[in-house]
């Protein structure tokens, strides 16, 4: 039998495997080079957050069934990917308060190496007229857990793919399934996560959509670069607008600053594939993340430059929308609006650059689909992307 | 010894007897034909959550003393008594945001047989003259864990009575005590439900209490109809009323489609017992919710008549009150003031009708109670059973 | 080896070590008459709630690491310490709504001995402009799981001392850490909580901090008393101003009363040591709460005159700040602003007063102190003490 598909969660039955570890060995295969291991973590506010870690030999990588399908982290030898937020993580969905009023609660969460942001909504809260909150910031499906969770191991590759089925519905709201697949192979340095998110509704349904990648040191340090091919870029807001010459480069820490945010648009492969690309000031250090921007259009570079023991991170975040206030995105298009039943699929990988060399070919890359696109760039706010 | 009373769970010592099955060998008594297991899920957004199945041996009745000692569905054999709501569930309360500022929270851990609505207000949210929120949508009760759960078997005739209790109460607030038995016998097609509210409180309380009793296919189909005797009927809204004439009718799945409620004054036998009939188009299969209207003398036939995937689904509904918001239904004497320490009871039963001769029974009783009691029929909204 | 330092719980290493006893046998230690239990909680809203019990062989005291590390309550032989709160407890914080929008949400958990109101605020609920909620009552850190706990025993003496960690922190939030040692010795009829509270920001912060300590029968019946030294006292409002007379009386249960409460300004040793002593009618059994107005200036007595079923309730409550909304606090100067890094200190002692004798002692001390300091008496509510 060429592949095994095991079932780790399932509420319909209420099967839930518990603690456990799968490899080579366990499963009598013939291709080593893999585990799986599920834990229920037990300590703190992570109590009840089931974690499960992938292993390819070359990267670990946890994902958060409990978070939505979010990745704690991932390990690559001993470089660390994810970032230091200033509160400790995870943080089972039951602690995070994502409907009080000022819409801000999502953020006593928010810690890992990659979050999706939406499904229904993302970007800042958004109130009615009457000043109630109407969507909170980022939306809910980071704090949702999955209902189903399997593994698949592929005997002869020892391909690894795990899947979790995670609904954002309800009765009278939007009913949106995101099916999430992590899924990685032996001794490779990159991992891919293939989302479907389905309208499980008989009525039209509305997504939006942003990873939320999260890189804090030591690929976020002074004279760090990040780049990817631009066909339109500009500054958020007037914060931004101040350092859009060096939208491209992270500075020293900065107490008490504010955050900074650029909007994108990236170019382009003829087939839609891009890329972007974070690396150390050394260059020899680094991360792309790759996806398509036929399926995630807009692309956001966020930079929190406070101190380090105050979240001291990026974002590059790929997206269907950029990250405003719901009602905005609608009105300039940029939400998706999915008939009934119908399926849209989002793909990214994230790779490990683990020496000069893959740094300078990612970066080579990049510059290759840029040279085909002039860049635009606006110097301050677009109107038509930043809420006013 | 005539009755066997176990204690499940008791906050108060700390005691839960975790996952076990109890029947007439593991108690050594004469009677058989009955079961008693709990079991605390594992998986997804249930994970924590009490489930207590009860079985005659013709009936499997689940309670959820997690939730407030709601039903989490009934088989009777091969038929499910329930209805599939577009969130998986049961939904830990932990995961239900009933303060979140719109009042819709609830709606999140929707998806049970039977959930009570109260026990200080229910109805729509209601705000405060600021737009804050007063009252979420139906209470609280249903996202409360009982503190002390017990069973009591009855050597003899075999009968179980899953006894609950779950205070709603706080500091500075309303203090009641809801004592819930859920008990059956075996065999019989039936089971009932013996809810006791006591003002706990030194202090006048306020009690509202709807049981929302819902059903979807294959007993809420195209074709289906629902009778009770009716004292006085009306329609909730201008929604409602365009439905009148076919109050008592399931049409088609309509997507999109406006929920629809009528507000009715049952009719009663001299002693107060009624009874509600939901029966399938060939009339063959049925189930029938017993009350009484000294106990709850209003009733609400809600019909959600979205797609299947959407939560097609009725709910039948009797109540001390109309779901209206609670300062409305104040302002119309409906809500119960509870003198210090004084106790309700409500008795609910809900039977099978597993064949036509049973449906045609409980329809011949319907009619008899309304042959003494000519209907007033409302064919537009009544201005003192619904808020403006 | 003169400590022995364990592990309870370590978010950071997914580390929890169950249900567990120490004491001197297990530790192989010459010095006994203590012992440590560790216990997850099972039943109704207790689920996964931490305890740990400390006991000196005079005293047990139960601390809740999942609860900010608040005292759930002590028993000093047949005494227990601690009140008869209207919701059973002790209540995990995912069941706590502390957002809820009317900022009320937080006394849905409230029924300990001693919890901790802060850090970022405490006081009423306080909102914006446009009516959104800022800071829900009393504030987080009573519903924050401790990330990290151990215990460290002495050989020698047999002192027992339970630590816990606990951040009040998020991106963009305020950061504060919460380090509490609870200590006692064998035999005592004391138990210390020293409380560390840093800004692990490189920004400034804020603090506010308030001990709520929490009385009910056999302490506080009618004839009770409280004392102590007196700088200055006020009503703190109108309600308060009709009792000032017998502020330091109290009398029998009022259902339907409302709170009353004195804010006060204790007089203390040249070295700011200073107690507050509550006993019974017959002077023959109390507690002394023992403090220093160098870290903890002000002081509230917070009467609760219900009925015992409603939560007859008295709160000694030394503190940083008077507990009124936070910005009228920040107006009067009483917000502690915390530069980045620094740490302030707290200590408190809690005392059982077993017998006349001990009663007599304490009164005693307390007259010593004021004997030095003549009390303003202020009959009407203090302008600069109590928001209008």
């Amino acid at each position: 039998m060429p592949q095994h598909t095991i079932t780790l969660t399932d509420q319909s039955l209420d099967l839930d495997v518990g603690d456990m570890t799968l490899d080579a060995a366990s499963l009598g295969s013939a291709a080593g080079g893999y585990s799986v291991a599920k834990r229920t973590l037990q300590a703190g506010r992570s109590r009840g957050v089931d974690v499960v870690t992938l292993d390819n030999g070359r990267l670990r990588v946890s994902v958060l069934p409990t978070r939505g399908m979010g990745l704690w982290r991932a390990m690559a030898g001993g470089l660390r990917l994810g970032w230091d937020a200033p509160v400790p993580g995870p943080v089972h969905p039951s602690l995070v308060p994502i409907g009080q009023p000022d819409g801000l609660g999502w953020l006593a969460g928010f810690n890992e190496l990659l979050c999706r942001c939406g499904l229904q909504s993302n970007g800042p809260p958004e109130f009615d007229a009457e000043g109630r909150l109407l969507h909170g910031l980022h939306g809910q499906i980071a704090n949702l857990p999955a209902h189903r969770v399997d593994v698949t191991i592929d005997d002869d590759s020892g391909e690894v793919a795990l899947r979790g089925v995670v609904d954002e519905s309800r009765l009278f709201g939007n009913k949106l399934r995101l099916e999430s697949i992590v899924s990685l192979r032996p001794g490779e340095p990159r991992w891919t996560i293939t989302d479907r998110v389905t309208n499980i509704s008989a009525e039209p349904g509305e997504l939006e959509l942003l990873y939320h990648v999260n890189f804090g040191p030591p690929l976020t340090v002074p004279g760090s670069r990040v780049l990817l091919p631009i066909a339109a870029i500009a500054p958020r807001d007037a914060v931004a607008q101040e350092d859009f010459q060096t939208w491209d480069q992270y500075g020293p820490e900065q107490p008490g600053s504010v955050e900074s945010a650029f909007f994108i648009q990236p170019a382009a492969a003829p087939d839609g594939s891009t890329l972007a690309v974070l690396h150390n000031a050394a260059g020899e250090l680094g991360v792309a993340v790759r996806f398509n921007v036929q399926q995630l259009p807009y692309f956001t570079i966020w930079k929190n430059r406070q101190a380090a023991v105050d979240g001291y991170v990026t974002g590059l975040e790929p997206a269907v929308n950029l990250p405003n206030p719901k009602s905005f995105e609608k009105q300039h298009g940029r939400v998706l609006e999915l008939p009934p039943g119908e399926m849209r699929q989002f793909e990214l990988t994230i790779e490990v650059l683990a020496d000069a060399a893959e740094v300078a070919a990612a970066t080579a890359a990049v510059g290759e689909i840029q040279q085909a696109t002039p860049p635009q760039l606006h110097d301050r706010p677009n109107p038509d992307w930043s809420a006013p």
